[in-house]
């Protein structure tokens, strides 16, 4: 019978299964709800059984990835994981002891969906990119010459944090002021919006809609929307001036965008790269820009990766 | 006979030369003058002849490393490197070429210091960190689980010029206002204190003086000058802003503190440490803080062990 490697992106709504052959080709996935019942305690055994009655017992696994939505440490300890309930576990550890010794690895699950692309998405072929993903907030990972920085207590890529905009006065929930997560995050996107609309008179379709969604922005710009289209630039030239940040102390290939902003497609590129182009970085130095490939299955594929890396 | 590895360390005014045997350690060091004559035409040819003249010869060279004041790109070519009068040469290819087929590797200056802290000087076997140097400008280099972050450009480590106070009015010489560069560095620190003489009216050391060096200035604070100790205090709140940001996006295991400013010592550690424990980084988490530790032969230990992995 074939052996598989497994990718698991754990989120806090669902979990998602990925099967890989030895070559590394997706032969199966599916997904479950995250059960977060009884402080989380039912959900690494939950993880353990798919793969167990996916590949008849544990023979035939060969190794399995997880990512997580939180900080995993060097050495795979989570001190917590909110979205998951999750606290004070090794998670790698927990699933290895239920799938009787089969080799687990865990990492953060940005830190994953860099690593699927990378591998299998929009990296093509790059040395070295960093993924920034533009959902809820902004997350990411740095893959330079092949490697995840995962970092040491796990913040590897949480460059959301970095602030971006001095003058910012709305708290993020990191603590600080105009990080890049409060501003090009679907969540950024609509703040900028509303308060455009409330600190503009021109006429927007934005005003005609009874709630607002990053998506609503990104389709009245496209469509012509003045407004709508200059809050989504400011929110984009606050993310090329992060790239340009990266760029000076990290001089990746490619910057890869992901996330469901990214379905922004081409007029995200556009704008996010006139923006990075006309910032200062040294010698003139630029990397690319492209769209992240995999959707949703970046986290199955990286977390696959991981897995497969870990036991060569 | 012996066989070596030569750690070459290229900078403005000298070329250090530094002998390791098969074993990493440093058998012999000396200096010579950098020959910029001639377009600099002189200058490889006679880091060739002095390791030739050591070895008698190339048969016990086992490999070279050097360092060089500029960004060295993937594949070894340098644009441009201003403080050598080089330009469009790829002085590892040059060197191998004059050394009949030795294996040579070149990476700036910064990283390879980086590197040799991280060998055998502060690094203390962290397995990631980094290095941030404070001399007539920032510098520094990235290692992460013991490999370098050159960049693409060779811009990896460059984060002196990343902004971090957005009220700079003064120009960065690399076009931006208020990088790293232009405030922790020796130049920015004689910049804050002489800004600081204009501004305030209260005694200080500093006002007696006729020429002021960034010495002076921290040997004033360390004497309980306050106007010197508020200008150096101030310098290193954006040292230790910039080692926030560099937490939330690398999470190292420990930054090294080096350059001529690090000399400050004790001192420059509990200043820097206080404001960067005080910043919000993402579930607080901090790295170490620790001074270099080998001088100015970093470069020469650096080149040197990139030599050594480089030909394994």
């Amino acid at each position: 019978m074939e052996k598989y490697y497994f990718g698991v992106d754990i989120g806090g709504t669902a979990t998602k299964f990925g099967v890989f052959n030895h070559s590394g080709v997706l032969v199966d996935k599916w997904e479950i709800p995250s059960d977060r019942t009884d402080g989380a305690s039912h959900l690494l055994p939950s993880v353990a059984a798919e793969i167990e009655r996916y590949a008849s017992g544990t023979e035939n696994v060969l190794s399995v990835g997880v990512g997580i939505p939180g900080p995993v440490q060097h050495g795979g300890h989570v001190t917590r994981c909110v979205n998951l309930g999750l606290a004070d576990i090794n998670p790698a550890r927990e699933l290895a002891a239920l799938l009787h010794g089969v080799p687990v690895f865990a990492a953060n699950d940005a830190n994953m969906a860099a690593l699927g692309e990378y591998w299998k998405g929009g990296g093509n072929g790059a040395r070295s990119l960093i993924l920034i993903t533009l959902g809820t907030g902004v997350g990411g990972g740095i893959i330079i010459d092949g490697r995840m920085i995962y970092g040491e207590g796990g913040l590897g890529g949480e460059f959301g944090h970095v602030v971006v905009d001095p003058d910012e006065t709305f708290p993020c929930n990191c603590g600080q002021y105009g990080c890049l997560d409060q501003i090009a995050s679907a969540t950024g996107i609509v703040r900028y919006a509303r308060n455009m609309l409330a600190e503009r008179e021109d006429a927007s379709v934005l005003r005609s809609l009874e709630t607002i969604t990053a998506r609503d922005v990104v389709d009245a710009a496209k469509a012509g929307d003045a407004l709508a289209a200059a809050a989504f630039d400011r929110c984009m030239y606050f993310l090329g001036k992060s790239m340009a940040m990266l760029t000076n102390t990290l001089d990746p290939e490619t910057f890869i965008i992901g996330g469901g902003v990214s379905r922004a497609g081409e007029y995200l590129l556009d704008t996010v790269r006139r923006h990075y182009d006309a910032l200062p970085t040294l010698f003139g130095r630029k990397a690319q820009i492209g769209l992240a490939q995999l959707g949703n299955d970046a986290g199955i594929y990286g977390a696959a990766k991981l897995a497969m890396d870990s036991v060569r």
